[in-house]
């Protein structure tokens, strides 16, 4: 995606190396806009706690390991409550909507969001956009109350439905300003927060008075600029069980290999960290990686190694490793037998296949390969404690930065601190990952 | 199997159409065996309860749906305890092994196996034979005492490993008896049970005073005279959480379709319980009930109905579903390129790829098809409680039976009452089904 | 209560020693009612089964382990779908009430009997009568459809709330009366299936057309004639994680102690098969089985037998074990301060202490008690897969009876083969217990 | 405890308001130590990673959070691998301790020491202490190796056992000496960190080559300076099914009360994560936050208005929530009955108490309060994934710690990054938590 000239960055810079990348505010390009006192002020819940709005100069840090003397570097705002808000309750229109693919902690995210705007800000009208970025074209909407969404963060999936693709920017800014919508809050992977910049853009061009607002959505966890996306602890504690099972079955039978393929197009952060957690894997097979099979130093060496030493062994792998090889290998095939090989453009798949392949044609060694593919039941369970607690942190810093009249951002956890990321911040790492 | 004419029924008539078809007894063929006193008999923690030992003459009805005048039918002997057994406690020495793929529990009627000697008999000697049959002809065994097995049915597959095949009738015996091994637990499937028989017949043969016994073990339940094998329900609960991700992932999509792989290569029972207990299944597939893919009444109207009527569907498949489809399909197809069709010789990884091309030719309708195959996650993990119960209940039958000098028979409940079952009796079933 | 002389059995007698214990039917004291025919004859998910439909014959022996020649005893009405029904689908309006406390599997139960009404029989009016039996006589009622009930199974508790006791006879059936319900369906423990035998008898005594039939409910598995009750395997299951707690705690420090109170007010059944799945247990304490404390052959002995063995030990006691003792103990104390002894009033708390107490007192021996009591946590949770299962069989059993016109019955599995049992079988048994 | 004069912080000051805390090394009090390169320099599993080694100026900043123009603050020394060692591989010989209470991660921290020494500096001699400081004592030790430590981190406790107190600084550094430990691994709470820093003093006075290192556990979280304790996700997991289960039993009945008690005697911690991540819980008491009970704004007056609204509620309440009230409470209770009053120091059995006879008194309103302690339940349960990556990651900090001559400290995550940080460091913050 070609960067419009509009998304240059809010750049403010200070002594001794600092810099802070700013987000976007609905003043930057409307003036005159009133502004109100927030609410929680008033809340008994909150107005006891000593300190709770966010000072207005906070920023955070990116940079935690440093030298003596080395630069401050950058740093981005800090997310959370304002003392003024740019907004009143009754007049916040704000819409949900979800895209990609699955990932634990989705309907958490628009729980709190809906419970946020409710009970901090006294906000009512909220609306799911149905399926994904295609919904906003149709009036199939979902209105969005506390009580409609009260138990949803048990269960896995999204109450909106979801869809890849379907975005037309001039057809959604359309729509969002037709039905009056003044916040929009999307939830999605790094296409969908490159849409959602494209969104920004154009309300900004057109001058409305709309926040929009970015969750990001990663289970692979590749976004490096925050901790961890919402969704990927939950993740790596379910691998857990299809590692488990893996072990089991190699280690009851003779020269077993267990094998797990675990999501990770790009990066290898769920594979790695449910091997490091699991502390039963030989093997872990990522993206960064790369590999090869045969011959000296490769796998099937160290496979033959592994089993004579200690008679079974268990193989994670990203499933986006390997690529390299699997492509070369796809080539050389027979193009004859489309529905067999499609299944090989699975590298889990493929990958077991050439093992198997490899000791039956050596014949020294006849191993017993089980290959285990949880990705599915992985992304659809619902999210745990932990991603609960960060989903519900990331939600309400969502909504109280559109309250504050923040826009064209993505909300998430740098350092441990809820932080406002302009758009363009995260969208060029993901382009550049 | 031509089944030998040895192996004849030792059938006893009684009034009113009553059979029993009994079990056989080492002195059967021995003669002027010594009996000794059950040591039950005088141990604290059993000699308190009324009734502990069976009465002699008890027998298990397995006609339980009856009509006033029906006749009896057939019974088998009850399992349990005896005042009188044929082995005195350090006479005995026990082997265990265990043929065939993981199925929760082995390692549980493995540690009760070991642990009813040890506390209920004062039996010492226990070997693990290791890796199956094939383990017979090797020296690797492992001694198995109530410490050694102390934890093991916490944890999923077998410590004894396992393999199939490796079955030489002779090996075996002159292994059992050249180790001085008295008492045989044999646990397996169809074809470990049916080597079990043979091994009873040499044993026999030979006029050896060895017991022979089998614990029946098919994670598909598929063995109509016991109530239900181990393990069984344990699969039937695993199962659930791959159905439930393939509800979730159905219902957060326009037309989303999951397809869940369940065990069952002749029977469909852990497909059946699975979606009786789910309640969201919309179709079951199993090898009991053929089925065809296209056109009136065919699989592909059945999904386009159900993906209209309610905009998502579930499909569990039996992997022993549609076999004669997928036999047909596969000789249809170009020879040409092995690897690709060996996958999909996975009748879950074909009906996929069916139902995928049909609606892509179709056009009519976009479909979004997941597929999850969790057989190895289900097989590996550790029995659950109920599992557990009913294990060391087996477990603690064999023992009995062994001791009091039963032999050639399985163990299992039959209209819940744990009985002993000649190998005959179930054989003839395994090979029929 | 005096069981009314309405209540006699229907005996009918056969040869070879053979008892029919039947169920009443509306057709006992109803002339000329109109039957049709049973709809499920032509549902084509139905119809392709052979023998669907039983046998109006079948009955189900309570007794399995025969002699040769022992009589052949008490019988039961088999369950399940007869060709002829006593209602049309949109004659009937049912209810559901559910008294007494929770039990995993209450929703499940719930769900089926409105699914069942619903897709079998075409029944579209089902009402669920709010908070127990107390419910009848408020106008708060809740609309019961498929759609309604479609995920209840997969949370704990009722959605129709519970409550204890408030049964008044006439007004229940005068509401019954006042809202046209012809079928009530009563889950409940042996207090509310009393209600509802006496709720049948005035049904039958103002002769009306309402099929009265009750689910057994109660987690202790305390009901003789039927396999087990639901949510019973469910609880087991879950037990096993505070056993597991206790067993880790005892471990980890020098004569440490785990001691879980478990459910089982009048019988040992759910600590008695928590302990034989968890294989982890030294002691399990039920209220079948005295003991004392102090001196030879007490308690307090044989945890320090098992400490100086073993260095730790894990205890397991059912809520309703050592009342004798604990009674005897709470009178000899100053009544003044009533709020700590009413704590003492629960014997976990109670034994915890005079344990701690005695090893205080000895000074030979310094112990560390934990106690875990997991009740609620165990009560609370969704009925497990086998749970599943059986609810759904139950509910359907229960709806076909009623639909064939048979009312004063409870439905339960009897050796495998779903039931229907008069009241007075049942509560006889209940009070007797 | 008197923090002695020797205990004097080492500080670097650096510009911009930089201050570095840095840990001791025992280079600060022995002179002329050798050193040697790092082996992991020539370990193909870590040399192939760019950058592997901590540049020794790397430090970690404890303030994220800052304005412009704000001093830099506080830092700590970065945790992680040195180029040069002051150990060489069969010179060390570890010992590990774990002390205090049961939390989540114990085995797996002792298995990744054991696991971290030998397969990363080749260290083959550690000895595991039994049961707590007091094993330092006794000659019972435990061999640990990589075999023996293998599965144990799947399993809740410690295998080392633990005991509270038992600290006599001059005979453990004796014992210490006479065993030739010079790595000593003290795993424990903040006494147990006080004792490992008198030890550490001790070591030092007598000069000799002896790294302490501490690993902190806490349970509740209690330690400001780290990002989290290690087990303290996992007990915020497990507490979800405690409040689960009381939400469930609260809404099943009118004017339910669920009540459960989580631990976090000085601090809420898991209290509020657990609250926050659940989602259903109405009111939260931890330590932090003082309440009382009666009249306007008490705890009362909040149960009626919420059971008004809402019909049921969930209270969470830490075990150190309210002590000054139920101190004084306790005063005033007649003295005589002691057993019963004992229990009522459990503040979640007085409270309960104490609702039930306010609403009893009142007469207004009938309530059903079910009281949950799931304390045990969650101490014993093994660490979660991302407490398995956390505990692995301070094992293996705490061993590149010792291997590099630091000594004196703690490790521990500081916004993300592992440090070193000094004893008196975070026994200040302890002491006056």
């Amino acid at each position: 995606m070609a960067v419009s000239g509009d998304l240059k960055m809010k750049i403010v810079k200070g002594d001794a190396g600092y810099v802070l990348e700013d987000v976007p505010h609905l003043a930057d390009y409307l003036s005159d806009l009133p502004t109100y006192p927030n609410p929680l002020q008033i809340n008994p819940a909150y107005s006891v706690v000593k300190q709770y709005f966010v000072n207005q100069d906070d920023t955070v840090a990116q940079k935690i390991v440093v030298h003596k003397d080395s630069p401050r570097g950058t740093h981005l705002r800090r997310a959370g409550p304002r003392q003024k808000v740019y907004f009143e309750a009754d007049e916040v229109h704000a819409c949900i909507v979800t895209c990609g693919g699955l990932c634990p902690g989705l309907n958490t995210v628009i729980r709190e969001i809906v419970c946020g705007l409710y009970h901090m800000y006294g906000v009512t009208r909220v609306l799911g956009i149905d399926g994904g970025y295609s919904g906003f074209y149709s009036r199939n909407t979902i209105e969005l109350t506390p009580r409609v969404v009260n138990d949803i963060h048990k269960r896995g999936g999204t109450i909106l439905g979801t869809s890849r693709g379907g975005h037309d920017t001039s057809k959604i800014v359309d729509s969002i300003h037709d039905r009056g919508i003044n916040h929009v809050y999307i939830i999605g992977g790094d296409g969908t927060q490159k849409g959602a910049s494209v969104i920004f853009e154009e309300v900004r061009r057109r001058g409305l008075k709309v926040s929009v607002v970015g969750v990001p959505k990663t289970i692979d966890n590749d976004i490096p600029v925050i901790d961890r996306s919402f969704g990927f602890d939950t993740a790596v504690e379910e691998a857990q069980r299809a590692i488990c099972a893996a072990h089991v079955e190699a280690e009851s039978i003779e020269h077993g290999i267990g094998l797990v393929k675990l999501m990770g197009r790009y990066s290898g952060f769920i594979a790695m960290y449910a091997t490091l957690a699991s502390r039963d894997v030989d093997c872990c097979l990522i993206p960064e990686s790369p590999f090869f099979l045969e011959g000296r130093g490769g796998l099937f060496e160290f496979i033959e190694k592994r089993l004579k030493e200690n008679g079974h062994m268990v193989i994670v792998l990203a499933e986006g490793a390997g690529q390299d090889l699997l492509s070369e290998s796809l080539q050389s095939m027979n193009q004859q037998d489309a529905s067999g090989n499609k299944l090989l453009q699975d590298v889990g798949l493929w990958i077991s296949q050439r093992i198997k392949d490899h000791f039956a044609r050596q014949q020294k060694m006849s191993i017993n390969l089980k290959y285990i593919d949880p990705t599915y039941m992985i992304r659809a369970i619902p999210s745990n404690a932990a991603d609960n607690v960060y989903c519900t942190l990331l939600a309400q810093s969502a909504v109280h930065g559109a309250m504050a009249g923040f826009t064209g951002f993505v909300v998430g956890p740098v350092n441990g601190r809820h932080s406002y990321i302009p758009f363009n911040h995260i969208t060029e790492i993901f382009f550049n990952f």
